[in-house]
Formats: structure tokens, C-alpha cells, sequence
């Protein structure tokens, strides 16, 4: 086979025929912590929360990247942690900044991610990932571990958070969270590309039973709770988001996710929509370079190359009705506030995202 | 490029890169005609229908050739024309009799309908396609001009109706009806073709623009009337209902007619339930076959060859609503009534269509 290539990695997660779809889960695993010598973390290298020192590289298109970047935004981190972000297509070597002026991210004056892997580590083995976050003055990537990237943001740049940044990760929740998030990530995040990239009937059968069973879950547990976790946004619904919005523009014809549209699950749309709303999640959303991102990469599945000029996304700012499960997006009580525009630079294409016409 | 094929013909119709797809619409256009010397058609080779003359081979997963099956049901042809059913999928040379025992038609005898054209011309060099009508006594095809074999359906085999038979072709009514199936024709029925089968994606996005204006035509259209003509059906909701029927199952992901799905479309989709439940029309449905076909025949657009699970069905049976626009789908006043029961040996295949669980 060719160099097959998933939206997240550049490198060998799709599979052989008759197999089913394993993600590479191999990372840079250093973390970026408030206090490197007060951590009790033993098992990785760790590197000091410090503002300027870093660059967020994430992709629109990529779904784990959207996580950082929803989070980013939420916490208000855009003035610690700069951002880089790679157009939506890649080869088989690397995501490329080709977006920016002359092909060279303006801050790390690389034309390919995969550059600041080699500069870590000369013969990098695995998957050229984005969400990475590079050390800027060496220009070596620190982490692509990307549930890491945005539980530490959360919990290590505390002291560069905004003033009214929400609490992802509420404390007395987390256990019931965490069990959530993993069955999230390993039935409906990963488990759409467990259909798109079955590599036979049977695994893609087993793929689409899985993925819906978990969907009719979240489904009815949204009936009740405005959000995943109860009255206010959590990391639980950004990790849900970044499916959901991709759910019927790719996962559904693309990856054959095809039960129903995500538009005829009355709680999660309404959710989806609600979320969409919220600023710091639809503002980062370009579905534009979604779509180009799994139509074209993925030449084993669409080989043509023809990017769908559907669906309709003006629905995505229709009255969700999700008011009447009371809460609210920030939790104003405990002081959260919505976060403020879009920063000078960082706005999606007008004409790529509903918020934006073109 | 290797062979490429469309649901309907085996040969050719698929487009080179940078083109836009036009349809081989070259027939053997022979004429069954009530009495051949009473005809003042000098343009066609005509012959007499006969009851067990004929045999008409015809695969549920085409759309033309589901025109052909339901034109039948509703007139009650099944007594003088026999059928023959091809499985759903073909390879380069033809469409096969795999569904039928030993692998052969059992009237004709042949492995492929392919045979029967050779039988009429041995060098036979155009698309080998179905719904084909076969002379039984002589192995050979007669016509596979496919709107032709309905109209004369209608128009020539009067003698052989069943008592009740609807008036598929009113006359007060023919030249509005020919327009409008003209339009349903290039825009719809071969629109979702012109959008599968784009050669770039230039061609495409005009495609799309094409094909919505026309169902967004048909959706007005079909906002004050319960049928396309009015209040009873004829022939050119026959040949609306077996793109609509394929439309969300395979048009949407499959060929990116994506804009929206049939089921958000409130008049199409109740028009679409409407007729599906009305005998003649849903009981001619193998959804199954439907899917297999365009996912497994189109190798060039679905490599993998796996075939979607979704969409839900069982919303085909539910309320439509459309008797609030008044009519009936018979014409009760003029003494039509709906078709009996499906002939034995003709139902379609429990568990591939909600009429006949599994």
C-alpha cells in the first residue's frame, strides 16, 4: 500500500485489508507544568509553564488539534501561547504551513511540522502529529500528547489564564469525567475512523455498531444535563464537540458513519449547537478546511479528490432550545465569563463557517 | 483508466478526469406495440405484444430498471410479462443472474443478460444495460430504451392490464407531463450522476448547483400538490420516486449529493413515503441491493468496496401526512385502484426493505 495517512498523523494508522483501525497513541510525552521542581511527576521530562516560550501548532482541519485550540481560547492562553496553524492538506511527510506568506510559519520559519520533530529528535520514527507544542527558541517540539496538552493547560498555566477562565476540570468531578472522556475518545472520537478506515465488512459492521451504540448513549444522557457533565462546559464537551461538528461535513458519507445525521439526534444537535454558539468553540471551526482535509488526504477512500460542497451549515446558528435544562456555558457563580473576540489574526475564513459569511 | 461502469450500463459512461459526465443514451430502440401494423411509428422496429412472449430483465438495484418494476405492479403486467432479476452487482462485461439458482435466468437460460444482446448482435458495442427486454423464444434482446419500455407499457399493452389499472399517462395532461419529466430527467434523475461522476471539481460544484435547483423545484412543486401532476399519480412520479428512494441511502454520501438529506426536504420526503407506501412502489425496494451496487460496482468512487450500513430505514413507513393536500393515488372516480399483492417468487428479500423485516 501507499502512504495512508489519518487527519491527526502523517504515518501508518490506517490499516491492511481485513484489519481493524488501531491508533498510533505513541507520542512526545514531556509535559509543560507550573513548577517542573515541585511536580510529582517522575515518569516524563518536564518543561516550565512560562508565557512566550512556546507555540501551539494545530491544524483547523484536525479534530485533536481543534481540542487545544477550543481550550486555548476558553482559558484566555492566546497571549501566552502563540499559535501556528498548518493549511488543511499534508502529504505523507508532514502537515505544511502552507497558509502563511512564502510557506514558513512566521514564528518557527518552517515550511513542514515535521521539522521541529527532526530538530527533537533527528530520526523521529513515528507519526508527525499536530496538536504539537514546540519550543520556540530551540525550535524542537516539546509534546504532541495531545490529551495532555489541554489537561495541562487547564491545570499548569493556571497563572496565565484570563481573568473569568472557566474550570475545565472541576475537581470534585474528574473521576466521573475522566470515565466519560475515555469512553468518548476510544467509541466516537476514534471510533469514526474505526469506520472510515475498517478494512473489511465485518470490522467496518463491528466499527458502525460500536460508534451508535456509544452515540444513542450520549445521546440520551444529554436528555437530561444542558452539557456532558451537567450545568457548564467541561474538557468532556470540547472533546465531544470536535466530533460532533465534524459529524455530518465529513464523518457521515466520508467515513460511512451513516445511521442518521447528526441533525435528527434532537439532544446531541441541539448540544452541538449550543456549544457551536458558545465563544471559544464555533469561533474555531473552519469547515471548509475540514472538508478539504478528509476528501483530499485520504485518497484510498475518496480518490477523486472532489471535496463535497455540502452540507448546509447555516443551521448551526438556529435557536438550539438547550436553555430550558437551565445551567449555562460559564459558570457565573464560581466568577466564569465567556471568552473575548477572536484575536487579530486567528479569525476562521469568512465564508468557512457560518459566523463568518463570506 | 480500468473499466468503469454506472448502475445502468456496463460500459463507458464514466468520465475522464476534468470532464463532466454525459450518458450513453444509445438504445436498441425496437417497439412492443399493441397491433404493429395498425402503427404509424415507421422509425422503430416494431413487434406485437403478446402475453409469454416476453421476459423483461430488470435489476432492483437500478433506478431505470425500478421504473420498469413498478410500472409493471401498477398496471398489473406481471401475467404477461415475465421478469428476470439480476443480482446487484456486475463486472465489466454484464449484469448476472447470480441471485438465481446455478447462477442462470431460469426462463432465458443465460449466466448474462449480456448473452441476450449478443443473441440480437453478436457485435453488439454499446452499454450492456438493464431494464432490457428479451424475447423469450429467441434469446434476443428486443429494447432497452428504458423510457420507451414504460410508455409503451402504458400506451400498448392496454389489453393486458389488470382491471383497476391507474392512467399513467393522462392525456389532457401529457404535454406538461413530458416537460416536467424532462427536467426530472436531466437535472435529477441524471443529476446525481453528473455530481458522482464529476471529473473535477469544477464539474462537480456545477453539478451540485444543477441538481438543487431542480430539487428545490420539485420541493415547491410539490407544496400544493400531493403528486407531480396533481392529485393522482402517473409515470413521472414513478420516475421521481427511484432517484428519491436511492437518494439519502446512497446520492447523499456516495455521490455528494450532500446539501441536505431527502429527510429534511418536508414536501419531497412526505411525497417520497407517500408513494413508498403505496403498493406498485415501496414493494419493488431492495435497499440492500440498492447499496451494494453503487458501492461495490464503483470501484473508481468507493475503493474499499465496503458498503454503509445506514441509513435507518423504518422512517419510510411513517406518516407522511400528504392526504391533508387531498387526491389519492388512484384515481377512484375513473376506476383505478392500487395493485394486489406481490406475485410469489417476486417479493423482495425479507430484512432489505421495512415493508418485509428480517
Amino acid at each position: 500500500m501507499t502512504n495512508h495517512t489519518t487527519e491527526h498523523s502523517t504515518r501508518g494508522a490506517y490499516v491492511n485489508e481485513g484489519e481493524e483501525f488501531n491508533r498510533d497513541t505513541t507520542y512526545i510525552e514531556d509535559r509543560i507544568v507550573a513548577d517542573p521542581t515541585a511536580s510529582t511527576d517522575g515518569e516524563h521530562q518536564l518543561w516550565a509553564a512560562e508565557a512566550g516560550t512556546y507555540r501551539l501548532v494545530a491544524a483547523r482541519a484536525c479534530p485533536w488539534a481543534n481540542r487545544a485550540l477550543i481550550v486555548r481560547r476558553l482559558l484566555g492562553l492566546e497571549d501566552a501561547i502563540s499559535v501556528g496553524l498548518p493549511g488543511p492538506t499534508h502529504d505523507a511527510r508532514s502537515w505544511t504551513f502552507d497558509l502563511d506568506e512564502g510557506g514558513k510559519d512566521p514564528v518557527l520559519g518552517i515550511e513542514r511540522i515535521q521539522d521541529a520533530y527532526f530538530k527533537r529528535f533527528p530520526d523521529y520514527p513515528r507519526g508527525i502529529t499536530v496538536p504539537a507544542i514546540v519550543h520556540v527558541e530551540s525550535g524542537a517540539v516539546v509534546t504532541n500528547n495531545f490529551p495532555q496538552i489541554t489537561e495541562d493547560f487547564a491545570k499548569e498555566w493556571g497563572a496565565f489564564h484570563r481573568e473569568g477562565a472557566p474550570d475545565l476540570w472541576p475537581a470534585e468531578q474528574e473521576d466521573e469525567m475522566r470515565q466519560v472522556m475515555k469512553r468518548i475518545y476510544t467509541e466516537i472520537n476514534n471510533g469514526v475512523y474505526r469506520c472510515g478506515f475498517a478494512g473489511s465488512q465485518e470490522a467496518y459492521n463491528k466499527a458502525y455498531q460500536r460508534l451508535w451504540d456509544a452515540l444513542d448513549w450520549v445521546e440520551e444522557r444529554l436528555a437530561t444535563r444542558r452539557y456532558l457533565m451537567g450545568d457548564h462546559i467541561t474538557e468532556a464537551d470540547v472533546r465531544l464537540f470536535t466530533t460532533l461538528v465534524r459529524f455530518d461535513p465529513v464523518y457521515f458519507g466520508h467515513f460511512k458513519c451513516n445511521r442518521q445525521p447528526l441533525t435528527t439526534m434532537p439532544n446531541l444537535w441541539g448540544y452541538a449547537r449550543d456549544l457551536f454558539q458558545t465563544p471559544g468553540f464555533g469561533d474555531t471551526v473552519d469547515f471548509q478546511q475540514i472538508k478539504e482535509h478528509y476528501y483530499i488526504v485520504h485518497e484510498d477512500i475518496n480518490p477523486t479528490g472532489i471535496v463535497p460542497a455540502g452540507p448546509q451549515l447555516e443551521n448551526w446558528l438556529s435557536d438550539h432550545g438547550r436553555e430550558a435544562l437551565g445551567g449555562s456555558p460559564f459558570n457565573t457563580d464560581a466568577g466564569a465569563t465567556a471568552p473575548g473576540p477572536v484575536r487579530e489574526g486567528e479569525y476562521v475564513t469568512p465564508g468557512h463557517n457560518p459566523l463568518y459569511p463570506a
